[in-house]
Formats: structure tokens, C-alpha cells, sequence
């Protein structure tokens, strides 16, 4: 690589990128819609619910309040709850409904009902016309164990969402019927992660 | 499903949850170590910037200061520059390098200057001991069109780079070197997106 730009070079670049710029304009032309997205974050890979959370706050940002309900992650301290609790309590609503992972529990009845109690609180909010925005944080995770049904949930959100609300649904092996329904689909895929070389969950990483 | 688990199933669910939990729990045993990684979001999927930017806000949460390094989305008004300039300017130092994508500049030589201004700011900022978390975004655009050197920001991130201080990288189509240089590396797969069906960037979701 040379910081040197020959002039020939220069306009042979400026032609290229007028080229690929009008092509993008006329493409984004036909994209003026707006509604309210059912978007799922699944997959092996890092960065599901951060993403969710990163998005929480770009919303706060734009003036748009939000909710938050965690179906799994409920006996950690994560840096997003501190963080949403702590400082944006007036523009973003926390709410707890799980307990841990399944196999910290144990306990099947447990886990069905914290998975219900999440869901009845997850559909309040999505009906409330003053929220913009709802993360349903790890929710793929009682999806997966039947603990709410998933014909339930995509009807729900296919014909109860109001039009503008987005609602974005984390966690691994999201349910076809979910990713059929979506509008948006992200699939993290792991392709290296630390833990193989001994390395552990870490502070600001992971949670 | 049903909301009944018999006792039966009560127990079989617990006996499967304890091994499960046994066999997690020895994995985990031998995960102690900590390091700061070098962390890299690509792919064409949604969730690159905004779970790195999810992080940055974790990290605050945890009284970890961070540095943020916008390599391209000089020219936007994104929720994220909002808000770490308007609220976390003391946790969180902010710097734009870029003036845009490159199509929208269409100007060779002015995006390599940009390009290598930020990767200056960058190197200064995982350099200071104070800084915990280093988030480059978007720098894989830089370093695919060859504006910056990719043997010179592995070198520095292998070499250099304090030993506890993360940094993450993001933008499609990172370099194979800075791949196989990277502690952890997600691919952010798009399975679906509603551009196909017309509907514009919108607020809080893409920005």
C-alpha cells in the first residue's frame, strides 16, 4: 500500500464510486417504507443480546422509550441491566422473568411458569402505545423447551404488534416458525472464540 | 404444551439439567485465564456495530473506560454519537475519522488520509493504559480497500497492544490475517432483511 494516489488513479476511483453511489441511490429509491420490524438475533456466535442492547440505546438516543424483558439470564448481574436500571430507568423499562439457564435451576415447573409470567409482561408492553422498541432477551431459549408456544407467540406478533412497534427476539436455535414470520433475521455465526484456549467469560465481554 | 409437568417428568428434567449442569460445570473449570481480546464483527448480517457499541456500553457499566473510533460513518448522525457524546463523554472518548462510505466521497485520496488519521487516533488511544475497551468501527472497510496496511494493524494489535486492554473490530469482509490474528470472531449471517421488501434504514434499528 502507497499513500501516493496518481491522478489517473484518482479519477479512475471517483468514476468507479459515482458508478457503484448511483447504483445505490436508485436501489435505496424504492425503499421508503417504514414499519414496525420483527427481528430475531440467533445463532452460536457472540453478540445476540448485545446487538439487542446496542439497539436499546440507539432508540433511547432517538427520544424512542423501550422495554426489556430477560426470559433466561435472571441471577446475573449484567452490565446492561446496571446500565438500564441505573441510568435510563425513565426510558427503558427492566423486567426480570427467568432465573438462569434451565440447568441451573432444575426445575421444570419453575422454568415454565418465570417463562409464562415473561411472556404475559412481554405482550403488555408490545400493546402499549407509548413503547417503540421491545428486546425479548433470550427468549428463543423457552421457545426451544416449549415452555411458551410458539404458534402463540408468532400470532401474537404478526397480528397484536401495533404496526410501528419493533420487537427484536434473541437467543440460539430460533423456531422456523419464528424466522418464517421475521422480517429480519441475523444469525451470529461462531467462527473463533476464546473459551477454547481457557479463557473465561470476561467483565464488559460477555456480560 | 401443556402447563402441567407431571412428577415424573419433574425428575427426569432435573436429573437431565444436573448432568447437563455437571458436565458445563467442569467445562468452565478449566476456562480461569483472562486476557484483553482481539474481537472482530463481520459479515453482511445486521448486529456488527451495534452489539460492538453494546459492549461499550457494558464496559461503562463497569467502570471500564472505553475509546470508540469511527473509521467511515464520519458523515451520519447515529443514536450511538448521540449518546456517548451527550451522555457518556466522560466514560467514553469519541473520535470520527471517516467522511462517509466511499462511494459517497468519491474521492480516493481524502478517504485514505481519513482512514489512516483514525488508525493514528486508534493506536494513541489502545495504547493509553487508562483505556479498557477500544472499539474500531467499520475499520475492515479501510483495511479491505487497502487504506490502511493490514500487516501493520495485526503487528500492532499482536505486539503492541496492551495485554488486558480489549479491542474490537468491525465492518463486512474482514482480512483473512486479521481473522486468524483474532481471539474471537463472530460472522454475522443475514438470513433475512426487509430491504427486500421496500422498507427503508430506520431510527434505532440501523442507526
Amino acid at each position: 500500500m502507497s499513500d501516493a494516489v496518481t491522478p489517473e488513479e484518482q479519477a479512475r476511483h471517483a468514476e468507479k464510486m459515482k458508478k457503484i453511489k448511483a447504483a445505490r441511490d436508485r436501489m435505496m429509491e424504492g425503499k421508503t417504507g417504514e414499519k414496525g420490524l420483527i427481528m430475531v438475533h440467533t445463532g452460536p456466535g457472540k453478540g445476540k443480546s448485545s446487538s439487542g442492547f446496542g439497539m436499546v440505546m440507539r432508540c433511547i438516543a432517538h427520544g424512542m422509550p423501550c422495554a426489556v424483558v430477560q426470559f433466561i439470564k435472571g441471577n446475573w448481574i449484567t452490565g446492561e441491566a446496571e446500565m438500564i436500571r441505573g441510568r435510563f430507568a425513565e426510558e427503558c423499562r427492566f423486567f426480570v422473568s427467568g432465573e438462569g439457564f434451565t440447568w441451573e435451576t432444575q426445575d421444570k415447573a419453575r422454568d415454565i411458569a418465570a417463562a409464562q409470567a415473561g411472556w404475559k409482561i412481554a405482550k403488555e408492553q408490545i400493546l402499549d402505545p407509548e413503547i417503540r422498541f421491545v428486546l425479548l432477551d433470550e427468549i428463543n431459549i423457552a421457545l426451544r423447551y416449549d415452555y411458551l408456544d410458539i404458534d402463540e407467540v408468532v400470532d401474537f406478533l404478526l397480528h397484536q404488534k401495533p404496526e410501528m412497534t419493533h420487537v427484536c427476539l434473541t437467543g440460539r436455535n430460533a423456531k422456523p416458525e419464528l424466522i418464517e414470520a421475521a422480517d429480519l433475521v441475523t444469525e451470529m455465526t461462531l467462527v473463533k472464540h476464546p473459551f477454547r484456549d481457557g479463557i473465561k467469560a470476561q467483565k464488559g465481554v460477555e456480560f
